[in-house]
């Protein structure tokens, strides 16, 4: 550190002393005790529990539309914290449970009064009036604004246009009123027309996702396309208005789409200098972007304005980087981001010519250090300014006031209901252990501990980055093959990141690169030969059926008994491999897969219609398989000691079968094929595989992996087919003693059935590992955070056209939400875009053939004899496409309520209650997936006691299961029991042997687990 | 401790010092480290692994026939010892790896000298003449013998015969040997015509158990008039020979019956005075046995002689102990024994006048003690002499005769390979760490540890008794219904413990009580309620099928359906409760029958012809699997975590299946009809019952069980009916979810493919929990022990008939060992008594019934027809008997080698080499259980992975899994793969369900799993 940035840090020390004494004795009014919010503040700062819940109680909130739905959450949420709660919450805990309906409705309306007191607190007004009133008595305090209207989750088309309806409205509002106000007065200059004298009266804040509900990183350049589309009449209309705007930065995932955003605009209305882009310093890629947005407006010649914050969203980031296992974007020490934020602040002056800053922090070392390094550039006054929060730090603000003079303060606006996502937020800031707020105000800190320099606070700067500029997260460690499973413990393959431009390119590259090598002709491969057949059958693009993706040769039975030769021979070899050594193939095949990722999801792109992200995740399963089964089997494969006594050594251990075929589905083409064959060689038996002829060409990437990885000839035997030819005969014949299948649930019974009887030379007993269908609901509870349910519904329901025998295929609304939940559903479902999955634009592509594409449009004619149609979409031309189709007014006992479609067609039915929802789901013979949406604590145990599915989801999407996290599959004649990517998956693929040694001789026991010898001598 | 006591002990330790002083600078040849012996002692005093190594090696070696075989065993044995071995055995191991075939001849002859040389530090002679030599020699230096022949285990009548004959050999060489000696002097006295002047010049020691190869503990009376039958000829010789006797003490299980064979010889020979008694200060029931027997020969007037020893059997009998569950009967404390061996010393001085005390010990204390406690009652010398152990502690010898004069060494004799065993015993005693030799002479302790008052160094008296007067052992620990698995971990039920004269006569009480209940007639038990039906079937006695145990009322369908109507709605509440109360139900079942065990067996032993302690196994079996299981759903129970990262968690647990149909077998009546019961219903499922109509008496006590736990109503109902009628119409029902079966292949299968097919209105896939038939080979390696293969054999292939899943069908014989095997097989074959199970004197009993009778007789026809036969036995009239039949010159495809007889009937194979005899048997279509007879650590090693059965047992019986130490089970056509009485035995119960929920609100995670929070602010 140089003596210049020692001078520089003692000068903003020293402005920071003078600052914080500025504030002495004053304190913001959410730590004020003697108000609602400050006392459930202060309680919260004391109690995590009870901030947590509480937090979950001022989520939930907003929905509880009754009295009795009031106490009931009351109760759930805090029943058992007697004693543990603030004194106006016990009080209301004790009448919300002796109460008799009256008095409940009273205390509903006290509590309803208390928590829009806390919503008043951070938010300006719920109404235009109250807020213009109380934007008009910021202003005569002295202190400039900028607006933003409050909602955040727009979930379809009609809700983007609602919210540019909403902005429209609003700036017509302040024009108006603007005519009334008088300017501020600049400091040190004098007056000015405009505020401070260089900067207009009205701003407004604006997030660009809520402009546009189908943003996504992989579809960039339509996403910023998309909000342009809406943000262009406004940014004319403030224009007109002489009104500022500033492009809010949100999650990480929109980053790059709103850069882009502000870029365009800012291009498209060169003399519009008063629009200003939100940078966050929290983002380790924050640096690399303002130095390239300030290198854009040098070239471009264009001034701009950014507005510095830390960021808001850090347990957001941090969430969703370690559930995809991504390297987490945000710094994870509190002092590194405050010293990017100097950093960043430091670039944005030294640009002060073409730049203006708005520093927008509550951290008085943050505002020293801006202040200092602003005087240390002698950059004028009027290049900078401050922004506070409304309602967060009054202190800062007026202490702002009096020695800058230029504050502007950030006010939200709008009803409670949809800014409950931002009043959480606040809350949370405010209790949040690091918050300097909280340090400065609620545990008063020493001074000299809240000034010092972050560097020295452990913000030296950027760590190592990893390949991206990002943090290496504990979750995206790969494992090398031959690692051992206590070395290199499982984690999944990261989920595709198309917040990288790099990773978008690559895939389509990908796709380029398949598209290059279509129509090849594959032959089979059976005891590690290539082995041909004049017999050939072509698999298609079903976007484009008359694409052939590939010419496959034809096993017949002939093949079919050579492929089972082959396996039995290999078996006696393979059977005696350590189970560590089958285990370092698998993850040799995993190298080989992760090395190919993009490519192996291009095939499935074009050879069954998979979206970039769904092709992406079913390659990432396929490695997790891998991955996972070889350390399971590393587990399994070391015997396991059983009680003994001394003298006796008891010890178990596992024996494959033999002989496994597999029959594999389309649906999971590399996943599941992978899945069930990986779990069958490492376990020692030996495999004959038969991949569903609609994805024959995606199968076959398995012989490369496996050829790749040198497994032992014969171990793994490729043989496409006709399913009419081989698939019974497979099941059939006396050799093979384990079938592994996953498809649907007619043909999962008849093998089960056919296996279940013994041929004749068959010294076994044939055993099933079947994976079937499902007819899988989502309850929607009158409670149920519907910004959440309706973007997670379609998700599960449209996602790869609803081909998943996950995928939600009915939705069961108690009866209070059902016309709130069916208006957004069905607006957000007509705004799904439909066409070729090779085009990101596009949220849902064709199904599999016309096969399936008649079944379901049958099943859409039986629905609308049966119920109503709700929506149906339009289908394009060409390929196999079948519309988006919501069905209503279906009863339980309807076929389209109880048979699998496996389409996009959802139904939806009303319950009258929670139960008689939990019974609809129920109903079926199926029990595979499920979810629940409902923010109630009772009725989620309830769920998790009595929806009996497989894998039951709470608050999320029912699809995407992971590896490990959420081991899959069901029960009843949705399959077996058995769980793909779970602890007891490999168990099903081997029979447990058990061995007892005596160990004594002569009576003498030789462990030396018999205590001290006391014998006589 | 009163001062006399003080006193006492003072004088012990100075006479102990006057005698360690007598000592000084000797050393016992075992410690000299210049001999072979001495040389290894010395190694494994040193070195543990070195020692159990050895110890092995001595084991194994007589059996080492060819120089080959010598060789392979020394690389095994010692191989990776390389660098930790003596050096002549580096030098042995180094050529045995590299010499050709003369030079492995020569290491050999080597070995093979040097291990002789090892026996004849301990043994007095392998020939007569070489004895007699020695013998003399001993007299020349002043000593009186007790000569001993060596070999302990006689698994044959004729054996035993062989053995009565050497003894008898052995005493007519002696009575004319003694002719040439002169009298050993009688010190203090002068001489006298006999040693000592009182003592006769011969004396002999002898082990009952040797004189009958049937000794079991609960047939007592048996074995004493078997063991009488053969002593008095050898007592009568002796008396006529002028020559004394001494009974010796062996394992704890024979220690009753040799005391009543010694009052009962002393009885019929009063006038033989010469007759002493062995007794072990080891023992805690020693204090009351020399007690009762002192009084005894008070009461009866005659004068007793007792040998008094530590003991040598300590490792057995801990292991025993620990093994069955039992109080461990020995003290576990050294300075105990110590301490007890001074406390019987005294009392037999105290009795001088009519009991001769002779002082079997080498520990100096031990000698001093007795010494001065003689001289504190003023014992006249000649009431007392002191033994040592041929070989053991020379100084020990030389001073007793120097300082005492009176001094018998006790002297094996014989062949080294019968006399091996005892040559480990020695050599286990030498270096155990509580060894006072090793003590005195190798680790040269300070004299006054060594002489030390054992009551202070810890063995103050009796330890608090257990309930039979024997410690109570860690796994004899018995769980209180309410258990919780944790506090309570499982042990299983002791084993039932004939030795005690208790348990023996509550067995015969609950034998007569359950026959005066014979021929009632018993309800259906549906939905809580009893059921009678008018249609009744006779159980009867297979020994006497004239007697009729019970009458049993008769389920058709329409009592199927009620019970499974029943079943169904008792489901839904038992499902739904908490699984930890639903282990509580199976504690308190278990409870119940603990306390009816006797009467339980004694059913059984009426019933189906179990033996005493076959049917106290079996009722044992059946409380382990209500307390084994009960505890795994207290584990299976709580919800397991699976990995989650923050914002979300993922938990797995499983949920019952619905109503399960149990089909029990009559071979384990209570036992697997429990474990399937109690597995279902502590699952919550509700079981529909079925016994086997031959033991539905038994099956009905599980009625009484579940009542007296106060299981709800229809989650347990009992429909005995005949199988014709209800079996398969159970198994159709499409409600039954479940269906565990325990019987034969041939059922199994049946019911594996009805229950494949999905029946109308059947919303799930049935799984199949099955147990089926088994073809189970032991195979007998060329170094296989003998003495414990041949008895091993036997229990596994005859016990109960032959009748378990688990029996031994066939045994396998390495060529070399054939002859030798097949002679020692069918001898011990010929001496089991076969009559009905209620009379423990028979070791085998009639079979199930006629049916089973007449398949075994036609099987034996077979057999007969395909080779020949080898031994068969008799049948007693009038019961379903069947001879016990051994069938020679089988080859692997016979029928006799490949199906199940399920009787009385043992094959005997011959196989060229030890992989032959593996492939012989793995060769059917079963895979159950298996065993093999080998002490060759390569060959153990390879059956561990080659013999490809469920449950493999090496160097034991292959018959008496215990739940939780060898859980149950086989694969290919004998089951399913699930293990009975293991951990993983509940899952086919259940199926799993995995719970995933979004735990992030607002992006919010609630659980503090987070990092600090390190937002800006």
């Amino acid at each position: 550190m140089d003596t210049e940035g020692q001078g520089l840090n003692s000068r903003i020390v020293a402005t920071g002393m003078e600052l914080l004494e500025g504030l002495a004795g004053e304190k913001p009014s959410v730590f004020e005790r003697g108000r609602w919010a400050g006392r459930i503040i202060d309680w919260s700062l004391r109690n995590d529990e009870f901030r947590t819940r509480m937090l979950r109680f001022v989520d939930v909130f907003p929905s509880l539309s009754t009295p009795e739905l009031l106490a009931r959450h009351l109760r759930e949420y805090f029943g058992d914290l007697d004693g543990q709660l603030p004194w106006p919450m016990e009080r209301a805990m004790g009448a919300a449970s002796a109460a008799g309906p009256l008095g409940i409705a009273l205390i509903s309306k006290a509590i309803r009064y208390s928590i829009e007191k806390l919503g008043s607190q951070f938010i300006v007004g719920d109404t235009a009036g109250k807020a213009m009133k109380r934007l008009a008595r910021i202003r005569r305090d002295g202190c400039a604004f900028s607006i933003d209207i409050l909602g955040e989750a727009v979930v379809s088309e009609e809700e983007a246009d609602a919210y540019a309806a909403q902005y429209g409205t609003l700036i017509r509002d302040l024009e108006e009123a603007q005519k009334t106000w008088s300017p501020l007065a600049s400091p040190g200059k004098g007056s000015s027309p405009l505020d401070w004298g260089y900067s207009p009266m009205v701003s407004i804040s604006l997030k660009p996702s809520s402009l546009y509900s189908q943003m996504r990183p992989q579809n960039l350049q339509g996403s910023v396309r998309a909000v342009l589309r809406r943000l262009r009449p406004l940014c004319e209309q403030l224009i007109r208005a002489g009104a500022a705007m500033c492009i809010d930065m949100e999650s990480y995932a929109c980053k790059d789409i709103s850069l882009e955003v502000y870029k365009a605009l800012r291009g498209e209305y060169p003399n519009y200098g008063q629009l200003s882009m939100a940078v966050q310093a929290y983002l380790r890629e924050t640096g690399n972007d303002l130095a390239g947005l300030l290198a854009w407006s040098g070239s471009v010649g264009l001034p701009i304005a950014v507005r510095l914050v830390k960021g808001a969203y850090w347990d957001y980031e941090v969430l969703k980087a370690r559930q995809n296992g991504w390297t987490i974007p945000v710094y994870t020490n509190k002092a590194e981001t405050d010293a990017a934020f100097e950093r960043h602040a430091r670039l944005v002056l030294q640009h002060h010519e073409t730049a203006y800053l708005a520093c927008g922090t509550h951290n008085i070392r943050s505002i020293a250090a801006a202040l200092e390094l602003a005087r240390e550039m002698s950059v004028p006054p009027e290049r900078y300014e401050f922004q506070v929060l409304y309602g967060m730090a009054e202190p800062v603000r007026r202490l702002l006031k009096s020695r800058v003079g230029r504050v502007r303060v950030y006010c939200p606006y709008g009803p409670i209901v949809p800014g409950m996502a931002y009043l959480v937020r606040r809350l949370l800031e405010n209790t949040a252990n690091q918050s300097f707020l909280r340090q400065m105000f609620s545990e008063q800190r020493e001074p000299w501990l809240l000034l010092r320099d972050p560097l020295e606070a452990g913000g030296a700067g950027e760590r190592q980055p990893g390949p991206e500029g990002k943090e290496k997260a504990p979750s995206a460690r790969v494992c090398r093959p031959g690692g051992l499973s206590d070395a290199h413990p499982f984690t999944n393959q990261p989920q595709a990141d198309f917040t990288s431009g790099e990773e978008r390119r690559l895939f389509g590259e990908a796709l380029a690169g398949v598209r290059q090598r279509l129509g090849r002709t594959y032959p089979l491969f059976i005891n590690g030969v290539e082995r041909s057949t004049p017999d050939t059958e072509a698999s298609v693009n079903p976007a484009d059926p008359a694409e052939v993706v590939g010419k496959l040769c034809q096993a017949g039975r002939k093949e079919a008994d050579e492929a089972i030769g082959a396996a039995l021979s290999a078996f006696r070899q393979w059977r005696d491999t350590d189970p560590a050594a089958r285990a370092a193939y698998l993850l040799r095949a995993a190298a080989h897969l992760r090395s190919r990722r993009h490519e192996l999801a291009a095939w499935q792109v074009l050879e069954i219609g998979k979206q970039w992200d769904q092709a992406s995740a079913d390659v990432g399963e396929a490695i997790d398989f891998l991955e996972y089964y070889a350390r399971q089997m590393e587990r399994l494969g070391r015997p396991r000691a059983l009680p003994s006594p001394p003298g006796e050594r008891n010890y178990s251990f596992y024996e494959p079968r033999g002989v496994a075929v597999v029959i594999a589905p389309w649906n999971f083409p590399l996943a599941i094929s992978c899945g069930m064959v990986s779990a069958a060689i490492v376990t020692g038996n030996c495999v004959v595989y038969k991949p569903s002829p609609l994805t024959p060409v995606i199968g076959r990437h398995l012989v490369d992996a496996f050829k790749d990885a040198l497994l032992p000839a014969g171990v793994f035997n490729y043989v496409p087919g006709r399913t009419e030819e081989i698939a019974e005969y497979l099941v059939d014949h006396p050799d093979v003693s384990t079938i592994a299948f996953t498809g649907s649930t007619e043909v999962g019974l008849r093998i089960i059935e056919k296996a279940a009887s013994i041929r004749k030379g068959q010294s076994f007993v044939k055993r099933v590992i079947c994976e079937m269908g499902g007819k899988n609901a989502i309850i929607i509870d009158e409670d149920a955070d519907l910004d959440e349910a309706v973007p997670a519904v379609l998700s599960s329901a449209f996602g790869f056209q609803g081909q998943k025998c996950s995928s939600c295929s009915k939705v069961v609304v108690v009866e209070s939400i059902y016309d709130a939940f069916v208006e957004r559903l069905i607006g957000a479902a007509g705004s799904l875009a439909v066409g070729p999955a090779e085009d990101p634009a596009y949220s849902m592509g064709p199904v599999a053939d016309e096969k399936a594409r008649s079944r379901i449009l049958k099943y859409i004619e039986i629905g609308q004899s049966e119920g109503k149609l709700l929506y149906q979409g339009t289908a394009p031309a060409g390929g196999n496409y079948v519309p988006l189709t919501i069905l209503g007014e279906i009863e339980p006992h309807h076929r389209v309520a109880q048979e699998e479609i496996f389409g996009p067609v959802l139904v939806v039915m009303k319950a009258k209650t929670f139960e008689e929802a939990l019974d609809a789901a129920n109903s079926t013979r199926y029990a595979l997936t499920g979810g629940v949406f409902s923010r109630s604590p009772g009725r989620l145990e309830e769920a998790r006691r009595r929806f009996r599915v497989g894998n039951l989801y709470l608050n999320r999407q029912i699809t995407g299961a992971l590896v490990g996290r959420q081991p899959f599959g069901g029960f009843r004649l949705s399959g077996l029991g058995t769980k793909a990517g779970g602890e007891e998956y490999l168990l099903h693929f081997m029979d447990p042997r058990v061995v007892t040694e005596n160990t004594a001789r002569r009576g003498f026991v030789p462990e030396g687990d018999m205590e001290e010898r006391r014998r006589g001598a």
